[in-house]
C-alpha cells in the first residue's frame, strides 16, 4: 500500500542486487520510516527476532528471503554438497529459533529446504536461482492471499454502504492485521483498503491495542499513509462506541483459528466478540488459509503466550527525535502480560478467506477448504 | 489506608495549624509520596482543578475544606456582613468552576454555604468554627460511608473464601475506586481492604484503565502500599482470565448511577461486565449513595464526558527521576478519548452501598432508600 503516495510493499529484492533484501524496520513507526538492508541470514535472524518485522505473513516472506540469502552465503563457502547441506540446515535452525511460536517461519523455511531437496544434481549456482524463485512465490502468494481476502471482504462493505446511503462505514479492528504484518493489503485491513481506493466512504475505529499499542503506532499509521479516514480509541472504548450505533462492523485477524471456528487473536478481541453481539453487530475474522491449524478442534486448546510484564509497566515512545521508554506503575507491582485470547464460534459471524467467507464451524470451514476433510 | 506502615486519609487539617489543610498530591503517584499544604481557597481551586486530589468523595471533602479556607479568608478581610456574603459567594463560584461535572462538589459547597445562611446571626469566628465543623462533617460522612461499603461487601468476599477453601479469592477491578477517590476505604476496593484486614485470602487483578491508567498509577499504588496482592494486568485481559476461571467477583465503582440500576463507571466498565455475565461470574458495582442520581430513570440518558485526544496519543511516565510525557501515535491521527460507559443493570448482580447489598433494580434501591421514592 502507500507511504507518501508511493507503493510500497513491507519486504522486497533490492533494485539492481540481487544479494541484498530489503524491509521497514517497523520498530521506528509511526515516528520514523526506516528501510534496512539486509544480505546476511544472521542479519534476517535478528530483524525477525528483534521485531523490526512480525505478523504471521511478514515472518513467513521474511523467512523464505532469509533462507535464499542462506543458500546464496552456502553457495560462496561451500566447497562440497555435504558441506552445503550442513551450513543450510545450520542457517535454517538459526532462522526458526527467532520466534519459536510463528507457524509461517518453520513453513516457509521447509518449503524452501524441500524444494532444494528434490533437485540435488542441481549446480550451486542453480539452487540459489531455485531458492530466490520459491522466495519470490511465498510473498506472492501471501500478497494474493490478502488481496483476494480484501476482494471478498469488500462485498460485506459494500453492502452496509449501499444501507448508509453515503454515510461512511464505520469498521472497528483490533491490533494490527494491515499490510504491514503481511507483505502487501493485509487481512483485516484489506477489505477496508479495497473499499477505499473503489471510492467508498470507509472510517476505521482503531483500538490502540495495549501493551505494545500496534493499533495507535502501526494500523493508525498504514491507515493514515494510505489516505484511509480513521480514528485512535482506548481498548475500551469499542463497547460505548458500539452501544451508540457508531460501529457497523467489526474486523480482526487471527493468529490461529481452529478447524472448528474458534479464533485466537490478539489479548481483547473476545471483549469486542461479546460487545458485537450484544449490539448486533457483524463480527468478522479475516485470514489466509494458512492461519487455520487442522489439528486443533477446540479453542481452548491454542497455548496462549504470556510475555514480560515488563511490556506492561513500562511505555516506549517518542521524545525530542528518539524513542524512550517512561515507567507508569509502580515499581514493586508485578504485571501479568497474556498475548492473546480466544473467541468462541458462537461468537463470530464469518470468516473472510482467499477463497471467500464462510460461516465459523467446521463444515462451512471445510466446504471452502474440501482438500482438509480427511 | 496504609502508607509505608503508617495510616494516611486523603485529606486532613495539618496537625498544630487549624489554617492549613493537607493533601496527598495524587499526580506524583505511584512514582513520589507528595504531601501539599493549602492554605487559601485558590490553592485549593487549583488542586482540584489541576487534579492533585480526584474521585468524587475525596473532590467533595476537597470542596468542603476549600469553603472552610474561604469561610477564613473572608473572615481576615471582610469589614460588613454583605462584604463577608459577597467575597463567599465568589469563593463558591471558584471553586464550582473547577470541576464543573462533578456532583459531589457542588453539593459540599451548598452544604456549607446553607449551613452558615441558618446562622446569620453568626459572629465571624463562630462561622469559621461552624465552617470547619461542616467540613469535618462531610470528610466523616465520606468515611464512613465507605467503611459500611467495605463492612457489607466482606460478605460476598468471605461466602467465596468459604468456597475456596483457603484459596486466594481473586477480584477484578477497573479504574481507581479506592481509599484515594475518597477519604479512607475507598468504595470498590474497601469490601476488600476489609477481607485482607480480617486475614482473608485476596488476590485483585488490577485493569490498568487507559488512557489516563488510575489502574495502574494508583490502584496498583495503594494495594501495595496496604500489603494487599495484586497484579496489574492489560484492560484487554480481563476477559480471558474470566474464561480460565481465574476471577471470582467483580468489583468496580461509579460516578453516577440511575435510580433505576443503571450504572456510569470509567470507559471499559461495560465490557468486563459483558465478560462477566458470559462467564457465570458475579459483578458488583460499590457505591456511596450520593453517587445515585435520582432524577434520571435510563442510563443513556447520562452524559459521557469527551475528554482531550491528546491524553491517548501521548503517556505520562516516569523516568531519570521526573515526570515525562511520550508520545504514541502517529502525529497526525485523530484520536477520541470517551470517559465513560454506561452499564445496564441487567449485567449487574448487585450495587454495594453504605446501607447494604441490593440488587440493580428500583424497587430493591428503593427498599434500602425509602427516602428517595416519591
Amino acid at each position: 500500500m502507500k507511504v507518501g503516495g508511493e507503493h510500497f510493499r513491507t519486504i522486497w529484492l533490492k533494485p539492481g542486487n540481487d544479494r541484498v533484501v530489503q524491509l521497514i524496520d517497523q520498530r521506528f513507526l509511526p515516528h520514523q520510516f526506516v528501510i534496512e538492508d539486509i544480505s546476511t541470514v544472521t542479519q534476517m535472524a535478528t530483524a525477525i527476532q528483534e521485531m523490526h518485522v512480525r505478523g504471521a505473513g511478514l515472518i513467513g516472506a521474511s523467512a523464505g528471503y532469509g533462507m535464499y540469502l542462506a543458500v546464496l552465503e552456502t553457495a560462496d563457502t561451500a566447497a562440497a554438497t555435504a558441506d552445503f547441506d550442513r551450513q543450510l540446515a545450520d542457517a535454517a535452525a538459526q532462522l526458526k529459533d527467532t520466534r519459536p511460536t510463528a507457524v509461517n517461519l518453520t513453513w516457509a523455511i521447509e518449503r524452501i529446504r524441500a524444494g532444494l531437496a528434490v533437485k540435488q544434481t542441481l549446480a550451486v549456482q542453480e539452487k540459489v536461482t531455485l531458492a530466490l524463485c520459491i522466495a519470490k512465490q511465498i510473498a506472492a502468494e501471501d500478497e494474493e492471499n490478502c488481496r483476494m481476502i480484501g476482494q471478498h471482504g469488500l462485498s460485506l462493505i459494500e453492502q452496509i454502504a449501499r444501507r448508509k446511503n453515503g454515510q461512511p462505514v464505520n469498521v472497528l479492528t483490533h491490533c494490527n492485521a494491515g499490510w504491514l504484518a503481511f507483505v502487501d493489503y493485509g487481512s483485516a485491513l484489506a477489505p477496508i483498503y479495497a473499499a477505499h481506493d473503489r471510492g467508498l466512504p470507509v472510517h476505521v475505529w482503531v483500538d490502540e491495542t495495549r501493551p505494545r499499542s500496534q493499533g495507535s503506532k502501526l494500523t493508525a499509521w498504514e491507515l493514515g499513509q494510505h489516505g484511509v479516514p480513521h480514528t485512535i480509541i482506548a481498548d475500551s472504548a469499542g463497547g460505548h462506541l458500539m452501544q451508540h450505533g457508531e460501529v457497523d462492523l467489526v474486523i480482526v485477524g487471527s493468529d490461529r483459528t481452529t478447524c472448528t471456528g474458534d479464533v485466537a487473536n490478539k489479548i481483547g478481541t473476545y471483549l469486542k466478540a461479546l460487545a458485537a453481539q450484544d449490539n448486533g453487530v457483524p463480527f468478522y475474522v479475516a485470514l489466509p488459509s494458512s492461519s487455520f491449524d487442522w489439528t486443533i478442534r477446540d479453542g481452548s486448546e491454542i497455548p496462549i503466550e504470556e510475555r514480560d510484564a515488563e511490556e506492561l509497566k513500562n511505555v516506549e515512545g517518542w521524545r525530542d527525535g528518539q524513542t524512550v521508554e517512561v515507567r507508569v506503575a509502580p515499581e514493586e507491582s508485578p504485571a501479568a502480560n497474556y498475548g492473546f485470547d480466544v473467541t468462541p464460534r458462537r461468537l463470530v459471524t464469518g470468516l473472510i478467506t482467499e477463497r471467500g467467507i464462510c460461516k465459523a464451524d467446521e463444515k462451512s470451514i471445510l466446504e471452502l477448504f474440501p482438500e482438509h476433510a480427511s
